[in-house]
């Protein structure tokens, strides 16, 4: 098969999907429904050969005739030559999520830091007794006698085979003085490492963020607490679906499926690991740990235990604090003895990141009631201070991610992340990341246009358009359903008019109800009003740019004043990177996730009574939301809060002006 | 090379020695002093072929015309036949150091009974709850559960990744009906297996005394403390020397001489756990632990951990206590999960064998002041009770253990045991072994023979011949050393009369004196006299079949009344099996070691002093030996005390009468 007329030839099974073999070219192609053959994202064309089985419902007749098929679906039965199309892959994702600043020094208070350095990988410095006639304790003893003094009291130490092995020569090489790498595993330090004293080499970690759509990663410093590097890339697993319950179910339909995620994973973040050693001038031997967060699906693939019972009734992980362990185990490529530590989960669908989530804002911390809320295609929340916590997880649907819209995309170049004017000039504007000719909108675009919409009246507060308004953009598409054009064919990189329908903003209208539903069940659970809840923090890529007063005013945050609401960046990686750097917050997240109770909405009356009240803009009940009853919070357009974080971008937003 | 002329043909590289050729073929010839060419017991018959450098001096002018070469200097430069007199074959050791008596019950209490069965590695029968919407939490922290009620309170239950990987299958395999097999380790219970209800197996533990000269073993029933079996075996590294130093020595100079030691430990293991399982009925697969004793070089060896500095000053090894280690890691072929656990040691040379010993006798029980001797190559001396002890290692030299003295051996088939009537009757009787003619003597004829030629003024109490008693028996051997001859050569097995030389009693004198200059000096150390010890312990193989009386009588152990001198057998193993049968007596075992004080006599000038006061027989200073001097202490000839275990013998020992 070979990809694109000048492209790469590579061989493929008979029966191979393109999708796989355009893979194995390194081509990502992007594919949400991973590979239902719904989604229709992963259009290519066939200009040569023989291929079976393309040709589904998402491509029109007059696709299906100029050559298109799905890559999901389509077989290769013999030689064959592909086109992707430059829409159809996947590209380098926006840096919304993982924020990419350095630091000198130990963290910046925002992104994980911590009041004292306590890492759970040490290097320590010993000068270990020669042994006398007075003191001939045994080697491991006098080491031991040692290691205690620059450790923390009445800490545990041990040492495996390997290293008692090697300890003798290591001991005698140097004369004692030698470099002894630590890690806090299951209560005690163990002897990672023996080395010279001459050998010192630095003491680096990772932390990393697992998303289901991206990954993020920051190389730290263990000694300093300094931010080396950081990166960011697209979850390579997305080829086999966009969310954990298709990854779940791709896993579980193929053989060795588990071990192609975790595969897939492992060689993402060791490429991750390797970028960031570039840049930071380290050999990557120099990692001695990694400390990683992520939902409870993304951890278990990546660790290769399988998620199957996550997805089904009730919805069980095989663990929630998995143990430490060797990262070349699991096929990350750090120090040989380098271990991974996972953050604990609470439930299937209240993952590690949101332990993290709750320890990088301090939930946990002081009386005050406080929330949580993490929008991606699951909304978590999480409501409490420091004597109780509860959790739910409410399953929006990957509307807000771009996903199953007409024109939603993920938030990469060329996609629309923010509109605005509509309703206060009549000006429509709008940003599009990396100021190429917008190909779609991401999900904050959304909350952006049905704020507007709504407030131009071209929408109404049931989520149907408004021919009376006389907008010019409204039409009826080619099937007779309703939409807003947005972006002409002709500003449009997508040769096409980018428009918003009305079962997108049906999809929409589901996934912020959802959320807004969860929020009022949990906190119904605990006998509490919106007004006890001291702040409300929003986590996770999509809460990086949301516009806040938008997002009371559609329904998706609830009415609190502006000074209440509060971006938290990816807290995820930030919780990961305070464990990485403290043994004392490593053990925290433990007790965090020991200590939140988890509600199960799926199953709850509750739940299904207020998501069909909130399926309204901004709700049935308008009293829950005064300032949009009065106007007052819809001022917000395209205005940031100030404490608005992880502003750099790789380029500047393009901002561009058109007659509405 | 052949061995025999109908012998096996065996492929030998040229250079190799005939020690080592013989191995590869299946031969065991002893070699007491490891390859040195001094010992003279792997003396072998070059009868066709190109040999060199076999014809050393431990071999009489006639011998090496003879054809007589050393095994171990021997190197085969080409196609040679060789025959191994029978005299130079290791043969199966005699029970005497491993009670071969099996058990229904929870042992006996002599030889490693606990009073509550606490196992090192359990097999629970669980019944995990199936997750439910109102309890969905993961599926560790449902079996942890579960285990929670089945453990002891308060036990930590942790589980590595390839368990985790394996529990959501397992759980659902067998609706939660599931057999969890755990072992305590570092302060908590690992799993090691999970397994459906219904595949439950039996679970077994194997204790292990690693002797430097035999391996002693039981297979015990974890579930019922039965002895279901007993295998006694040599130590195969007997090959490259008779006592640790050699051993460490050769180990040291070769090239893979650790690995090559470690591989022979482990295949003589692994061949006495198939003996056993094969006598017991049971797969090897259903042996989950194995709790070793040892002294601190044979756990080294075992765990494959270098001793080299164990025989330098300051003789510190590289570690007292080892962690529990995957059996399969040092090659041990048991439950593929399986744990080897080591006793803890004190020193380099108080070894695990003398903590499992101090637990088997209780010394660290009750406030009455008791004393555990363990007479080898070394002599371990410990005093003590629950509140203090104190131990110490003097280099006795191998005198006892039947090596060094021209006609010693092992104690095996044809060795004679025990020797009387000299003194008494005038008609001097011996034991043998086996009852094979006799080929020599071990380390309790010696003491017999020593008290008996005392008594008959055949030798004088500086240890000197006394030409005057007018012995017929005494004369000068070829080299014109004094000898006394105990078998005539038409009597003897060896074709040659067995006598003990003078050289010998020097050995026997200087070896005794060690070992009661150290009790000595131990006693004054805290201060106390022989008469504040209310019972004097002998362990080890030698002490099993000691006649007291006569080792009193010649000094070697303190002038106590008979009741309070008693056998303990082999407490190495008896020890080992109750830290298999409980977790308690495991971590007793911890603290047994960590509360014992070591005193290094090598550099104490006490020590010197009264090894030199007791280089007499019995003593400088006879008011030390107040039965001695009165004659009361005389008469235990051949006697036994009652309390003699291990009496069990493959055959019964053959009594042979000569007029003397």
């Amino acid at each position: 098969v070979r990809f694109g007329a000048d492209g790469p030839i590579v061989e493929a099974a008979r029966g191979a999907t393109i999708l796989d073999a355009a893979r194995a070219a390194g081509f990502f192609i992007d594919s949400l429904c991973g590979g239902d053959g719904h989604c229709g994202k992963c259009r290519v064309v066939v200009r040569e050969g023989n291929v079976s089985g393309g040709a589904a419902a998402p491509l029109t007749p007059e696709e299906i005739a100029q050559g298109f098929a799905l890559a999901c679906l389509a077989r290769i039965e013999d030689d064959a030559l592909i086109d992707i199309p430059e829409r159809s892959l996947l590209r380098e994702p926006a840096p919304h999520s993982g924020d990419l600043r350095v630091s000198r020094g130990a963290g910046f208070a925002d992104e994980g830091a911590v009041a004292e350095l306590d890492p759970l990988v040490r290097r320590l410095s010993l000068r270990v007794a020669t042994p006398t006639l007075e003191n001939n304790a045994a080697d491991f003893d006098r080491l031991e006698t040692a290691a205690r003094a620059a450790l923390p009291p009445n800490a545990a130490i041990r040492a495996d085979l390997d290293v008692l092995r090697a300890l003798p020569a290591a001991l005698r090489l140097s004369d004692g003085a030698v470099s002894v790498t630590v890690a806090w595993s299951e209560g005690s330090y163990r002897i990672l490492e023996i080395a010279p004293a001459e050998a010192v080499a630095s003491n680096l970690a990772v932390a990393l963020d697992v998303g289901t759509t991206t990954l993020a990663a920051h190389l730290v410093d263990l000694t300093t607490g300094a931010t080396l590097a950081a990166a960011l890339r697209y979850n390579g697993q997305a080829a086999y679906g966009a969310d954990v319950i298709r990854r779940i179910i791709w896993c579980d339909s193929e053989n060795g499926g588990l071990e192609r995620l975790q595969g897939i994973t492992a060689a993402d973040v060791n490429a991750m690991i390797e970028d960031m050693c570039e840049k930071a001038g380290h050999p990557r031997e120099e990692i001695t740990a990694i400390a990683a967060a992520g939902n409870t699906t993304m951890i278990h693939l990546l660790l290769g235990v399988t998620p199957r019972w996550i997805r089904r009734e009730p919805y069980t992980g095989a663990m929630r604090q998995p143990p430490p362990v060797r990262a070349s185990g699991v096929g990350l490529a750090i120090h040989p003895a380098g271990l991974l530590y996972c953050l604990p989960s609470v439930s299937g669908f209240v993952g590690a990141d949101i332990t993290a989530g709750v320890m990088a804002c301090g939930l946990d911390v002081g009386g005050a009631v406080r929330m949580l809320v993490d929008i991606g295609t699951n909304g978590e929340i999480v409501i409490g201070n420091k004597d109780w916590m509860v959790a739910a997880s409410a399953s929006a649907g990957p509307a807000f991610e771009g996903a199953g819209n007409r024109d939603g995309m993920r938030a990469t170049a060329g996609a629309i992340d923010h509109v605005g004017g509509l309703a206060a000039d009549g000006a429509l504007r709008f940003t599009a990341i990396g100021g190429a000719p917008p190909v779609g909108f991401c999900g904050t675009a959304y909350v952006d246009l049905l704020a507007e919409l709504l407030r131009a009246a071209v929408m109404d507060k049931a989520g149907k358009f408004n021919a009376a308004a006389g907008s010019d953009r409204l039409r009826e598409n080619s099937d007779g359903t309703p939409e807003f054009v947005v972006v002409r064919a002709g500003e449009s990189g997508a040769e096409r008019d980018l428009a918003i329908t009305r079962d997108d903003v049906a999809n929409l209208m589901r996934a912020k109800a959802a959320i807004y539903a969860a929020i009022k069940v949990l906190l119904r659970s605990v006998g509490l009003r919106f007004d006890d809840i001291e702040e409300v923090l929003v986590a996770g890529a999509f809460g990086a740019f949301l516009d806040m007063p938008n997002a009371v005013s559609i329904g998706l945050l609830p009415d609190l004043p502006a000074a209440r609401l509060r971006f938290a960046g990816n807290t995820s990686l930030q919780g990961a990177k305070m464990a990485a750097l403290s043994v004392g917050h490593y053990n925290r997240a433990r007790r965090i996730a020991d200590k939140m109770t988890y509600f199960e909405l799926s199953t709850d009356p509750n739940f299904m009574d207020e998501f069909a009240a909130a399926c309204f803009f901004p709700h049935t009940h308008i009293e829950e939301f005064p300032s949009v009853r009065s106007g007052r919070g819809a001022s917000g357009v395209l205005s940031r809060q100030d404490n608005v974080k992880c502003k750099m971008r790789n380029e500047k937003p393009r901002m561009r002006a058109h007659k509405a």
